[in-house]
C-alpha cells in the first residue's frame, strides 16, 4: 500500500498538474480506501453454512464497524447468509464463488477491487469431509478410492490455495483503522487429522492427506509473504470438534464436552486472529491457541 | 501365512488322505511359495530410470538371490530395465503399470498372485516434478495452477497410495528366507521438500504438496498396518539430491558433494530398508538414516 499512500499524497498536493486521466486512475482506490471502509474489509470463504456463516455472523454482530464480503457455490440458496443480509444491508456482500471454477475467483476479486479496493482479512472457512453417495471418510486402506482422493484435495487444498492467490494483490494492511494490525491476515481452516505427528488413529485418508497437504501450502505461501514489503501474515486453525453439518455423522464418539458450538469455536478463532503476531506467520493454532505439531 | 504353513504341513502328512481337489488347492501357492522363490520377492514400481531403476539393479546384481518385478508405465520404452532382463531372465518380471489406471495395478497384482503368491518388499519409486510445457516448479504463488497441484498430487501421491492398497493382500514375511527380515516391508520414496518443519525456502507448491500428503497417507496407513496381523511396515525416505532426470533442471543449486549419484543413494537406501526394525513402521528417514520432521 506504500504506491497508494504515495499516489495519494501526490493527488492531494499535485492533482491540479495531473493530466485529468492519472488522477482518475489513483483516485478511485486510494480515497476510497481511506475514507469509506472503516473497520476493515473481511472475506469469509465458504460462508454459507457452519464456521464460514458463522465468521459472517459475529463479525457483523460483535462489531459495530467493518465489512464483510461472504462467498459461496450457491448464494440463492444460503438462508443463513439473506437473513444476514436482511440485517447488514450495507456492511455485507454475498458473491458466488465455486473452489473448483476460478474464474469465481477472478470475478470475485475484480468486484472486490472495485468496491472497496483492499482486504484485511481473508477466511477459508470451507471443506468437505463427507459426501452421501460421492465421499465416504476411510475406515480402512482397502476403501480408498481415487476419486476422493482427488475430490478431497481439490475442494479442501486447491481451492482455498487459488483463492489466497487471486485475493492475494487485494490483501493489505490499509484500512484496518478498526483492528488492531498491522497486517493483513489469512487464515485457512485445518483440521487435527491433517496433523501427521498427530495422527495415532489413522484412517479418514482423503480427508487426513488433503488437510495435511492445506497445511504445507499455507506454510510455503507463508515463506513468501515474509519476504515481501506488503506484509501479510497467514496462519492454520483448527476449530476443534464443532456442532456443524460437517461433523454430525461423527459426533457419536467424541468426549463429553468436547463437541463445540459454532459460536464458542468461531469466538475462540477470531481471538488467534485479532490476537496475532507477525511472528505468527505460517504456523498452525487449535482453537485453544496451542500450537500443533506438522 | 500361517494358514499356508499350516496348510503345507497338512498336505505333507495327509495328502494320501486329501480328495485330489483339496491337495491340488493347496500346493500351487503353499509349495511353490517355500521351493521356488529364494530370496523374497521385490517389486518396485516407477522403475524405467532414474531411481527406480538403480533399485531394480541392485536388488538383482548385489544378491546372488531373490526376485524383482519392476513396473513402468511404457515398458517396451523401458532400455535399461530391457538390458537388465537380458542378464537376469529368470529373476526380474516386467510390468506395465500406470499411476493413473487403477485397472492395471490390479492386473499386476493378479499376475503376482498368480506366479509368486506373495511379495515380501514394495518400493514406490515414481515421481514428478517438472514435465516441460505440463508441469513447472513454482517460483511464487502468482504460478501456482490448479491443474498442476492436481496433477502432482495423482502422481506423487494418490498413485503410489493405490499401489499399497492393491498390493496389500501380497505384502508377506513368508519367502524371505534370504532377507533377515520378520515383516514385509513397503518403502515410498519422498523428499525432504515434502517437510513441512523443514520448508524454509518456499516454492514448489504442487511438489511439496504432494510429497506431504504422501507422508500423511503413508502415515496413515502404518497405523493400519500395525493393527494387523500380518507383519507389514511402511517407511518414507528422502534419497537426498540425486543426479537424475528429475533433478536435473534444478541441480545448479546444490552445494558440492550434495549431489549424489543414484548408485550412492540406493546403496544408503537399501542398507535403510534391509536394516528397518518394527518400530520404524511409518517413519521417514533421509539417505543417511536421520529422521525427518514432518
Amino acid at each position: 500500500m506504500k504506491l497508494n499512500f504515495i499516489a495519494q499524497r501526490v493527488l492531494m498536493s499535485n492533482a491540479y498538474l495531473m493530466p485529468f486521466s492519472r488522477a482518475r486512475m489513483f483516485s478511485s482506490s486510494s480515497m476510497s480506501a481511506v475514507k469509506r471502509w472503516e473497520g476493515g474489509v473481511s472475506m469469509i470463504q465458504g460462508a454459507s453454512r457452519g464456521i464460514g456463516l458463522e465468521f459472517v455472523r459475529q463479525l457483523l454482530e460483535k462489531n459495530d464497524k467493518g465489512y464483510v464480503v461472504a462467498t459461496c457455490r450457491n448464494p440463492n440458496g444460503a438462508t443463513g447468509l439473506l437473513e444476514l443480509k436482511n440485517k447488514f444491508a450495507e456492511r455485507l456482500d454475498i458473491h458466488q464463488l465455486d473452489l473448483t471454477i476460478e474464474s469465481t475467483m477472478e470475478e470475485t476479486a475484480k468486484c472486490l477491487r472495485e468496491k472497496y479496493g483492499y482486504l484485511n482479512l481473508l477466511v477459508n472457512a470451507s471443506g468437505i469431509l463427507s459426501i452421501p453417495d460421492v465421499l465416504k471418510p476411510e475406515t480402512t486402506l482397502s476403501k480408498v478410492e481415487r476419486a476422493s482422493l482427488l475430490l478431497a484435495y481439490e475442494i479442501n487444498a486447491v481451492g482455498p490455495v487459488l483463492v489466497v492467490k487471486h485475493m492475494w494483490p487485494l490483501l493489505k494492511v490499509e484500512g484496518g483503522s478498526g483492528m488492531n494490525r498491522d497486517f493483513a491476515i489469512v487464515a485457512n481452516i485445518s483440521a487435527r487429522v491433517g496433523s501427521i505427528g498427530d495422527n495415532r488413529l489413522g484412517g479418514w485418508h482423503s480427508y487426513r492427506a488433503s488437510k495435511t497437504a492445506l497445511n504445507q501450502l499455507t506454510k510455503t505461501i507463508s515463506v513468501e509473504f515474509a519476504r515481501k514489503k506488503d506484509p501479510i501474515i497467514c496462519i492454520l486453525l483448527h476449530p476443534g470438534t464443532v456442532d456443524t453439518d460437517l461433523s454430525r455423522p461423527f459426533q457419536g464418539n467424541v468426549p463429553e464436552g468436547k463437541l463445540f458450538t459454532k459460536e464458542f469455536s468461531v469466538q475462540k478463532l477470531l481471538s488467534i486472529i485479532n490476537n496475532a503476531k507477525g511472528s505468527d506467520n505460517g504456523k498452525f493454532f487449535a482453537w485453544d491457541g496451542q500450537e500443533i505439531p506438522w
